[in-house]
Formats: C-alpha cells, structure tokens, sequence
C-alpha cells in the first residue's frame, strides 16, 4: 500500500522511489477491477473475466477452497505479466475482475443457482472474452457450464479435464458435491460424455463402477501414464482436434488434484504419481491455443494447507498465467 | 493393533509383554462401541453416551470441525481414566460410543434433521445417562437440544455456554450456521433467552445489535473480565444456582473459541485475549457436578489446523474427561 | 470481494444476501484510506491516523517485520469495531489509513529520513489525531518520535515502552538497529533518559552494560516481576503519573517481543518467561486511557514466523484495537 | 465411525445415505484382520498377509517410523481398490491384516527375536500369501528374512533393495541397527551377498570401505544414475531375471529413503538427488511382477515428520497397493 | 563463526566490528569446553558442569530428546549471561561443558551403564560443581542418580522431581524406560521413596496402581492444583525443608513434560492442564537456592517437534540458566 | 559433542564405540577451519576455501538467507565426502572453512564493501583454490567478483549463472540488492555483458525492458526450455565452450530460485515450473568440470523457510559437494 499523502509532503524533499520502482508490471497492476459502470464499454474489448466462486462447502472431504480466489489474487504481485519463453507480454491484453459470486452459508443449492446465474451473466454481457472461474471446489463446474448454456443455447459445449478422478458419482447419493460435475452436466443434457475428454487419471482413485458408466456414455479418458507416453501437448491436441470437429466451444476444468502431491501440498486429494507442474503447465498451454477454447476453471486448490511459501497457491497462479498466454499466441 | 496371531506361535516361545504392559486403563480401553444388539440392555446403566456430530458444512469460515470426532476417538490412547487430582476412576463407569451422525455432502437441512432424530434416540433410549455431542461447528448445537426436547416434551431447558461468540445471528440471513444457535432455539421456542448464560464473551468478536437483541431476550451474558473477577468457578455455580430453580434440564455447550488462541491453534475462531486452558477446565468442572446438566457438547475444534503435537485435540479430549469427572463427583 | 457485476443481473433474480450478512461493522470497513484530497478536510476530525512503516532490513536478527503493516490490515475482517467488554463501538470514531512510508532497498538511512519526515507530515497535518505506527523493526520509534519532535518542537516528549530489552545499545557499533532506538533519542536530545519508562524486562535478554547505561541517563525500568508484583494497570498509571507532570506528550512503544514466547510465536525476538496476552492488554488499555498518550507504535512482530491460525498477528492487531477503545474510554 | 444405533430410530424416518455412499469399495474395507479363529482355513486362501513392524528403536538417528503401521492402516481410506491404468480391483484377492508384532520398550534384541518369530510363524502358516512387513526401521529386514529362513530352510532366498544406502555396517559397532540389515544377512549365513541387488544408491551417503564390502562379498549394485539411464523397468527386470536363476524365493525391500526428499519429507534421511514417485513405483510394479518375489517391506518411512497432507504416508501406502497389483498381474 | 583471516587484510582496511558488536556475553562465550587437559585444575572451581545425555531410544513413545544436547547448546546465542530481575551476572562463575556421553545404538543397557560412569566420574572429580545433565528422555535421572551414588557412597541421596507423572511403572514389564526412574532407585536401593517429592502431577495422566505403589513407598507427591493453592514457591521451599533434615545431597530433576501444552510443544508427552513458564521457573529458582542441592536434569524436551521459533528449547535453556542464577543466590 | 572427560574414566571400563563407529569420513570431519596462522602454508595447498557471507539485509523482499551460511555448515553431518556415482572420496583433496565476512547491522554499502576485501584477499591467498562463497542473498555476487578482479586485475572474467532472474535491474532505483548483480558488473566495466551467460529463465518473473537490456549488453541467456530440449549438461557445457574462449577465469553462481519451488521450500522466490534437482546437480557438474571455472557461490537460500527435514539446506549443500566432485573429475 503506498503512502497517500505525498502531496503534504514538502515539494523538496525527494522521496526515494518506492521498493521495485523499475518499470515492472506486476499481474495485480493488469487485472482491472470490474465496476458495473465500466462494464458495457469493456463487454467488447476485454480478452479475460475472471470470476471467483468461492464454494467448497459442497466438497465431500472438508475443504478450505473457498479461500482460493483471496490467495489467488494476492499472489499476483509475485507475478510479472511478461512472459519470457513466449516474449510476450499479458498486459498487452485487458483482463477483468468481475469478483466473487456471493453465496449463501447453508443453502447449497442457493450458491449452485448463484452460480449458474452469475456465470449466465458473465458469458452473455462478454461474448469475446475468456471466461476463468477461481474456484471453489469442482461442483462449480457443472454451474458454470450451466451458465454458459443458458447464454449461449445454440452452441455445442465440449469439456477438457485435467483430472485425477472421472468426477462421475451418482447424484442421487449425496447432490451436486465436489465427486458429480460430469455426471451433472451428462443427466441434465448440458454437454454430452462423448464431449468430455479426461486427462490424467491413474492409481487408485477411481471405481470399475465409475469406468464403466463413462463408457457407457462415452466419455473420452486418457490416463496419466498414456498421456506421457504419447506427450501431453500431443494427447491435448489429439484431444482437442477431435472434439473442435463437433462442438462449438471447449470449457477447459483444471482440478489441481491432477497434481503429484509432491507438487501441490496445498491440494488435499492431490496423490502420489500425479503430474508434475511441467506436466501440468504444458497440458495447459496447449489447451489454450486452441481457438475453440473459451472458458476455464481451477478448482479444488486450498490455500489453507499449502505451505510455508506457498508452492501451490503460486502454481494455481501460473495455470492462469499460462492459459492466458495461450491464448495470445493463438 | 495387537498381533493376531498368537495361538500359532510355539508354546515354548515366551512374547515379551505389550508396550506400556503395566494394567493401564486407557480411555480408549474404557469406552466402549454401542451395538444395536446390545442397547437395550445398556440403556439403563450407561453413565455417558457419547455421539460424533461430524457437520462443519454449515461454518461460517472454512473448517474441518467434521474431523473432530474421529480425531478424539484418536486421541484417548493418551489418557488414562483415573484422574489423580480427585482420586476418581473413570472406569468405573459405563461409557458408550454410539459413533456418528450419518450427514448429507450438500444438503445441510438434512444434516440437521438427522442430528435433531439421532439426538432424540438417544435422549429417549438413554434416560439416565449424560449424552455428550462431539462436533462438529456450532450449528449443532441447536439440532441436538431439539432433540433433546422431542425426546422429553415436557422438560424445560436451560443452557450453560462457554463462547467468545453470542452465537445469535439472525437465521434469516444465511439459515442456520454455526452463528446461529442460540438465536435458533429462542426463535423456534425451545429455550427461552432468559434460560441462557453464556460466559467468556469478550473483545471485538460480537456487535452492538446481538447484545441488544441478547438483552432483549433476557439472555444472560457474563463476560471474561467481570467471570475471571469474580472467579470462574463461582460464576459458573452462580448461573447453575440460578438456572436450576426455572429448569428441568440443563444443556452446556462448549465452544472452543472461548479459548485464547495460544492454548487452542486447533481453533481458529480462538481469539487473543480469551480464557486458559486451566480456566476453561475450572468452569467445565464447576458445571459437570451439577446435577441438573444432563448433556454437553464441544464444537468448533478444526484438527487440520492443530499444531504438530495437537495441543488443541488433546484439550478438547480432556473437556470431556473433565466433564466426566465432574460427574462421578456430584 | 464483492460481485462487481450486480447491475447486468436480471431484475427477477434475488441473489442471497453475501455471508457474513448481518449489520456487523468490521473493522475493515471502519478505517478509511487516506487520499490526498480528503486530508485537509480531515485532519481536524480523525481520531487514528494509521500508518504502516514496513522497515526490518534494520533488525540484528533477519525479520520479516516488513510485513506486519499488510498482514494487520489483512487481519482487520477478523475482528467487529465493537468491543463488547466496554460497550463500545469503534465505528463512532474516524480512523484513517495513511498508506505505508516509502523505503529503499539498500539505504537504511534514506528509509529512516523517510520515516522522519512522514511522521512530520502526519503530526503537523493531524494535530488532534492519534498517530499510530505499525511497524517494521524497533528502529523505526526514534525516526517516528524524531517526526513528532519536528512537527511539535515546542513539545516535551516521554515514552512508555513495553518491551524485553533496553534498546540502549551503542549505536556507533552498527548504526540505528532495532536495539538502539532509546539511545538514539537519548544521544539526540528529543527524549530524556529521565523520561522513558520501561516495563517489562526479564531474565536473560539484557547487560550489565546497558542497565548502568540506563541508570546513569536516568531511564525507569520496572521489570516484568515488579509489574506483577504491583499490578500491570497500577504499574502502568504510576509511570504515567509521574511522567505526564513533566511532558506534553506521551509516546507509546509496543515491542511485541514483551511477550511470553507462547503468546508470540511470530515474534523471533520473544522469550520464555514474559508478559501473557492478558498483561500486556491490560497495560496497553491503562496506557490508552491517559490523556497526554498521543501517538504508538506496535514493532517486531514477524508474520511469516506465525503459526498457521496466525495467534501473533491476531493479537498485534488486538493490541490496536485496545489501544483505540482505551482514548475512546478517556 | 457409522452410527451405531440405527435399530432404534422410527422406522419412519429415512437417513440419508452415509458420505461417499455410491458403492465404492474402500481399501480399508478390503483388508480383514486376521484372526486367530480364522487363521487356519484362511491360511490357504490368503493373497497377502500384512505385519506391522513398529520397530525404530534401533535407528540410528532418532526415528518415529514405529508410528507408520498405524499411520499406513489409516490412509487406507484414502484409496479405492481398483487400479485405473491395470484395471484391476484388488478386492477380488484376499488381504489379511495380522497387527503388529510386540514390541519391549528397552531390549532390543528381544525385539528383533520377536520379528523373527513372528515372521516365521507367518511364512509358515502362510505358504502361498504375500507376506508384506510394514517398518519400522530397516534393521527389521534381517529379521523378517531370518523369520523366512527358519520357516522354508530348504530355500535359497535372494533380495531385491531399493536404497539410498549399502545398509552393510559393520554390526560389531554399534549392533543391528538400521544401518546393518544387508551385512546381518550376509554375516549370518542367511542370504549370500551375490544373492542382493541394490537399486537407487548414488551421492554422497555411503562410503568407500562399504563399497569395498560389498564386491568382496559379491552385493549387486546399481546406481540411481545408471538405473535411470537403462530405464527403472529394465533394470529391475534384468536383476530379477539374473537373480531368480539361483534363487527360490525373493525378497523385496523398500526403504523409502530412496526417494529424492521432495518427494518424501516424512523420511528423514531422503536426500537431494533420489528417485522420484514415478520411478519407485515403476521399480517396484516390475518387482511385484516377477513370481518368485514372495514378501515384501516398507521401512524408514517417519509420519511424525510428514507435511500436512501427509505426502510420504500415502506414497508408503501407494508403494503396497502398486506391489499388490503387479502380484495380481503376474 | 568469525572471519578467520584477518591478519591478512592490508592493515589500512577498517573491519567494521561484527554484528552485537557491543561488549554483551552471550552465553556460548560464557561456557568452556571441558578438554582432559584442563580437567584437573578445574576440578576444584568449577561451578557448574554440563554433560550431555543423547539417550532417548529408550522412552515408551518415540522420541527425539536425543537431539536436546545439541539444540541446546545452539540455543546459547540467544541469551546473555545477565540476569536482570537479580542483577546477577552468571559470567562470574566458572561453567564447563564435558560434552555428551557416548551412547550404543542398539544396546539400551550400555547405554544406561555408561551414563551411570560419566555420571560417577564427574562426580568424582568435580565435588564442589553442580552436575547438570542434559537428556534425554527420563531414564536418565535413575542412571545419573546411580552415578551420584557410586562417586560419593556415604552420602544419602533425596529427590525433587517436577512432573506431570510419577515414572513409578514397574521396570519387569519393559526394562527401564523413562516411565520408571523412580522406581528404579527405589527398588535398587538408591534413593528411598520416602525421600522423593514429586511437583506437578495432574489429570488422567497415571493410573491408581501406581498412585498406590507411591504411598506404599512413602513417596511424597504435591499435585498440581495443590501447589498452585500453597504456591509453587512455598511448596518447593516447604518440600526442600523437609528433605534437607534428612539427607545430604538433593538432585533435581525437570521432566519438561510438567508443562502445558501451549507452552511446551516440543514435549510431546506435555499436557492440557499442565504448569506455565512462569511457575516452572518460579519452581525452579526455589529448588536452586537450596544449598544441598548439587545436581540436576532436564529430560523429555524433543527439539525435532518444536514450532519454528523453538519456544520449547529456549525455556529448556531458561531453565538450566535460572537454576543457575538460583545458585548464585544462595 | 564427544565427551571430553574420557582420561578419568577408569582404564578398566571399555566405552562403546561413539554412534557412527564405522571409518566414516563425514563432511564436517573433512573441512578444516582455516586459522591466520596456518594460512600462509596453506595457501599454495588447497583445493577448496570456503567463505560465508551472511547478508541478506540487501534482498528485495525480507529474507534469512543470511542464516545459510551456518545452516550450510550444520549440514555437513548429513554428508560423507564419498561420491559413490564417481567413486571420488573428497577427503582426498583439501578443503579450508575461512569463516564469515563481517557484516554491519545498518550500513548496507559497508557489508558490499567487506565482502569485496575479504574476496580479495581469499583470491589473492589462494590462486590454486577455488573459492566458493556461501550466500546470503544475490548481491554477493557483484562483490565477490569485484574482488576477484582485485586480486587479479589482469585477468578476464567471465560469469555461468543459474537463475530464474536477469538480475540486471538498475541500480538507480533502490542500489545494490539482490535484483542487479549482473548488471553491477557490467556498469562497472568489471564483466563484460557478453561474457555472461545465464541459464534457466522461464515464466513470469522477469521483463521485457530487463530481455531488451540484456540483448544490448550481449548478455547470453537460455531459458529453462530451450536448455531441457538441447540437455541441461549439452546447454552448460555449450557456454563454457564458447566463454573460455574469451576469458580466463570462469565463475559460477548459483541462485537457488532456479529451482522449482517443489524442490526448494527454503528459497520464497523460487517459482512453479522451474529446474528438478536433478537438473540442477547436472548443470553444476557440467560446469565443475571446466577448467577454467575458479569459483562459485550459492546464494538466495533462506533456511528459516525450509520445511522440517530441511529439504533445500540440505540440497544446497548438495551443489557443494556436487561442484567439488566435478573439480576432482577435471
């Protein structure tokens, strides 16, 4: 926080330059807050929305990924908006903060229609922009393609997954909860499982249950260890080129479980023999040059378990960063 | 897990006796699992019946209140049942489990309700014993006290509570979280506000309008400041002596977040400037030998916040024990 | 963070009031920024003028005291501005926050000229305010007390200091580090010996150096043991007693590592055997109180040391708050 | 915990169904205790028969890998028991659990007789099982292995170690320690030094003279750096293949020290440098395969010292699950 | 550690003075190493001897107080030698390190065998000297004691002991463990019962058995809530009393597991309900000012469990330094 | 500690061996303190002069990076000196331990200043020996080449840097910190901005106007990608083919936040995505074995952030030893 009372201040003294006083753009310094007033004239320009939906109390596991979208936007004054791999520069684009979508402390279902609501807006007022949902745990999946649907009813929806789990349960056992956004979207005819491609599934996390209603249905997975033996950019790919041949936008979900637990303390259902950040990042990358892309999350991330220096809250961080890039390099 | 295989091992083979062989009585060794097969014949003789309320859903901040009661199973193997202090064996009572709650992942008014049915069972079945609830977040609290009072109409009750908090929020806003009970069982009749003390209130933590509505509803409030004057235990025996003159039954709840911050990181609703663990043991104590409280709870204790040592988990297993043994010695 | 995009949403819909949705002031909605346009108007009128003094590159021992001025504003939403102890609420005060002083990376004595001149500022232009410093290392309190005596050089300054150490080290050792402060104004002839009082010093923290050092310039020092012995309120109204017959204004200095280790976990510098939470409350309450007390300061505290619930942050912050309801109660 | 009076609650009255109530089968609801009753008619049928070892006494740095039998047997409920990438339920074998061998809290040697007897008991009584021994410190391997020899003395045992260290101290030093086990086993008769493959050595952790030890005495070793070149798979396959020429039944050994300390804080004496997750669990899947592997052990794995999401107790817990799979795909 | 090439810096190059430049003794620069060469001379003026006792493979639960000699010594540099509440400077008497006694790895016995022979020898050799011993888990005090009465056979021995158990178990069950000290000298004629006293004891941390075997004995216990009533001071003070008509040397032991919980989370056996710094210290002042006090222990303090910024390790340091300031009082 | 009194023991009592009897040599046993006197004679002798330099107070955001130096030396224990991948025992080479440069608390400029003079003398002492400086934060650097160029003015310098930074912020903004030490030497004619060459970039932490400066100056740099692609030991190996051509001494400096910030916890500024471990090791043995490279520091590790087995401490002090065992394969 600068000092706000420079003018006071007698005309000779010099102040030092304030600590970093290079001419950096730090990522807090891009994203502009959105005011309903701004927002009309922005609806056309900007490239990104980011939208928090601070909901875990939906998780099946006790979850502290409502804290997410605080931790996520103070991390950003540890990022620079200039990538070097890429030389590109985010802050040549307009990002957006459109908040967090209120929700209701007791009334789950309340903070699902919130959602659907909010993220309906979202998708209707900033048709060219990408839409990137902080969450909040994975039920917010299923509500924000909801959302996107109801803008949007003409198109075709398609899902990438990074996941560890196929995120199938039935949700007749206990609701809309962290383990159902896929089978949500299939039963409520949003998006079919032959739209759905899951990368990254391994070990012991699943059910045979669970394996065949998403063969029943169709549902495309891809499991970590095929994945790295193709390549992960060359499974996203193969991934995206089938699905782009059907659907008219592809809403990518990045549950940070898909991570190595090594990688990501701050994920409490991430396991041992995930993906690395690499992985991750590459797989990332690649979904977002696609042009079909058009919408993303991050779910499942609680910054209340992370570490000293928080090695996860800061890679949550980088998969938006990096989605970003991917999508100017389109 | 002691070896299970012993009758193959040759006779002539002398094993060396457990760790901690001595005859120890445990509190684990003491309480023991109720079976449906074996209710009926325990109904009578159990001393305390002990329920797991595992719902921190209905929080207000994140927390893992959910994970309490399998963290206090966990930690009676670091007691013994005889407390040297007042020469008393906990063993020589009859002590039950019940085990949990069954609880719902997303819908938290049936959470509610099979508390409040789980809680009558209990209280109807159990007539002579103390029925303990361990939480779980504040939101139970009001549950189990219904139950209570389905299970026996025409007794009127009264509620001891140790808080930081006066946990009289207004329902209508976001339903009934843990910042709510209170005001719960006044506005559905069950308790009356002047049937209410609540002690340990202190700091910044409440607002003007609850203490007005507090007053309004004659709830009585001690703060820390004027209880540590006058001394813990004999506030708590001077409510108690009041109390009991218009009750039948008195219900003392335990919030964790009475406790100053330094002897509870398990709590992270604990506050600077709240009681000491000797404190919080003195008026638990003090309440226990009451012969009118017939119930007790503890909420509000998170073990995935505790530090390594899991001071807070420990004190929160020694309330009850303290409970217990306030008990034998009315 | 608020959804900024309410305006778009359909008429129809009714979103759920936002958690948290009772009137309840919290004390980051009560302090205001500071803007350079508003600050004529209201420099008569502020009661707290906060300003964050983020320098520990000045502390013997490595600190991250530079970041207790974010971290205290951060933890503001966990605390309402009513204190229910005193029945009184905060809010009718006005308090402003004045923004960080700038500082330089590698030049200490630039970042303490900076200090000098924004406590300057800030006393000239709010004459009627309580300046409230919230540091950084215990370096900071002769170049904020240097700015008082710049703005007010009619004024005969004394100080009350809660703290473990004399902070009388020589400076011609290693320059103005947090153990040199007192010396500082001593040497520089702002404050008198004779008007410093100490309280708080214990066991093995200090020399026989300095004790004679501080009995030759005539500093008071009552040790944490006599305080007890008398009574941290009576202690601290006997000090100011006797200090306010010979000075204008009284100067408030918190070092946190006054406290007992146990309490201060995020305070490297605290020892075993210091104040509890309760004293030093108590003390900075009766401090509050006096009339002539008309500036403060809260130092070393480290919140990247603090243990996960964050116990040391929480109570800087109470130590604040007590400090501005003690000038509310005078 | 589940409820355990459901009898007596209404009829009327439906729960829900308890979380996670989609019919998934559990790991801890795939594992029996064994019991004595059940032993013999069990002892043909058995797959597996998992011991706990909680042994660390005899390390030579101070250890807490006593703790990780019971750490390991509450992970279980974090995996399901059906293997995504083998599709493979493990729940069509049978698991035993036969607790823990007893331990004396001062007599190590009695200890380790104790490991012995236990371990013969159970590869005597369990001819065609998988016995799996749960550490404990890595002295237990001489045990588990003598306990081997003493129930099939007519088998020529070979071993199979994964390790950062030689584990060949000379026991005239300070006894059988941790440090000892491959020595022990050589010195004893037991198993021939030509008969051991030690995989993942490398660094700075081992000495010249045990290295010298070693091929005098014929110990197969493969550095992580040539493993890593020829490929984990391959090299443990090649040392299998050479190895089950002249040997009857194999022995795996695990000692997690292994893994690079990113991957596994709970192991104290993990280094910078050692495999990671995917590479041990691709080295032991090869072991699990080969069918004269017949135990197996997990050891120095210390869940006192594990982060918070318990990173290290899980891969332990995935590094049996994996053994188990691969048995099944032999 | 300092530069160790000065001379070689061109004589015209000004060092600065090293950080705490100023003429401070910290209490590393206070205690000297006791070489062979130097011991004889000594032996007469030595004040106080530390000796270091890294023995804890011998404690019921795992433990790292095998590390607390180390950490200890490390925690010298955080403490002067001046105690200000006394105006006592501990750099005035003459204090040695005799470093650690060599411990066997897996033979407890030899262990326990060589403290009892550094235990006599330098009691022996240093009779004016208080012996201090740094554990360590418990068991140590029955084999320093054993030690005390080999060098000096004609002098009866008593005991003050502060401890929240009475390490009373019965040595045929596990051998001599820190859970049986007492026992040990009483059974092998050591120290009679009736010359032990016991400070501290509280809640359901021991069994009625052994409660029992106390009084049998003659053992003197003062619990908690007792000594709390009387005064920590004046219990101590009273038990010396009586004790010092009887007997000629008193050997005071700490078990940091006397402490509460939140003072003390580097001692895992430490308990809710347990003593504060404060009283410990004010305890151990008491103890120390006895002249027939001439030895003492710290045991059960586990460096490895500590938080970060060590509390528990600074307060086992504050009490070895208050012990000594006691000393210097009498 | 040994125990220092063995002389006195009776001649008839054998000790145990002390732990660790084995012939082991252990870092700490192999590194020799380097005394004035002895200096002279060593100075043509040794392979390794080792200094630390314990400043961090010039680092950007707060850091203990000051506390390495002692952490490093701490570690030593952890380590034998036998590299078994290259069957090198570093015993076989000698290693000095110069101490620490002085530090001022306040006087930033001063510390840049000694640590400049102290580099002189070690390069100008010992021309044989390669000095490797243990930092402290990145500003060293700039220093310990100023000195370099002292001792050897006639000599061309050039630089390998491993970093996740540019490091050639201006130094007109805020001096000397941790952000310019390249570009400190560049402006100061010491190395040439095309001598420099910089591996392992990536991300978001650096800028466009940073990349253009670097390409004016000719600084060479590969990002993290291109160096995985080409093979980090190619890449490394690669520079120093094209350097050495040029220069005559090579100095190598490794800033830890290269690491991705799964493998280093103790550096806060390391980041997702950058190098693994292995990596690292490789790129350091690359570059150890040129022999033109003359001396090295690591820098930027913060042991006061490192998790509880001391992951990055210990990985540190692995790039040590890793760069020594490439100096003995030239």
């Amino acid at each position: 926080m600068n000092f706000l009372y420079p003018k006071l201040v007698p005309a000779s003294f010099t102040w030092t330059r304030p600590e970093n006083g290079a001419p950096v753009t730090k990522v807090h310094e891009w994203i502009e807050p959105l005011s309903s007033e701004s927002a009309p004239e922005k609806s056309k320009a900007a490239d990104f929305v980011i939208v928090g939906v601070p909901l875990s109390r939906s998780s099946i596991s006790a979850s502290g990924a409502s804290e997410f979208p605080d931790a996520f936007r103070r991390a950003w004054k540890s990022f620079t908006t200039y990538n070097l791999d890429e030389d590109i520069d985010l802050a040549e684009r307009i990002a957006l903060d459109a908040g967090d979508v209120p929700m209701h402390v007791t009334d789950i279902r309340r903070c699902h229609e919130n959602i659907v609501t909010a993220a309906a807006v979202l998708f209707d007022h900033f048709p060219n922009s990408k839409i990137c949902a902080i969450g909040g745990d994975h039920s917010i999946t299923a509500m924000m393609v909801k959302g996107l649907q109801q803008a949007r009813a003409q198109e075709r929806i398609g899902i990438i997954q990074f996941d560890t789990h196929f995120d199938l349960r039935d949700l007749s056992d206990n609701g809309p909860s962290n383990g159902t956004p896929m089978r949500n979207l299939i039963e409520s005819g949003v998006v079919k499982g032959s739209d759905m491609y899951n990368i990254g599934l391994h070990g012991f996390f699943n059910t045979k249950d669970l394996k065949q209603y998403a063969e029943e249905q169709g549902v495309h997975y891809i499991t970590l260890g095929k994945a790295r033996k193709k390549g992960i950019k060359e499974t996203v790919e193969d991934c995206l080129g089938h699905l782009a041949t059907r659907v008219d936008t592809i809403y990518l979900t990045v549950d940070m479980d898909v991570l190595d637990i090594a990688y990501a303390p701050g994920v409490p259902a991430s396991t041992p023999g995930g993906m690395t950040t690499a992985e991750l990042l590459e797989g990332v990358m690649a979904a977002a040059k696609h042009p079909k892309v058009g919408a993303m999350d991050i779910v499942c991330l609680d910054p209340l378990k992370d570490t000293l220096v928080q090695p996860t809250v800061k890679l949550g961080t980088h998969v938006f960063l990096t989605f970003a890039t991917g999508v100017m390099l389109r």
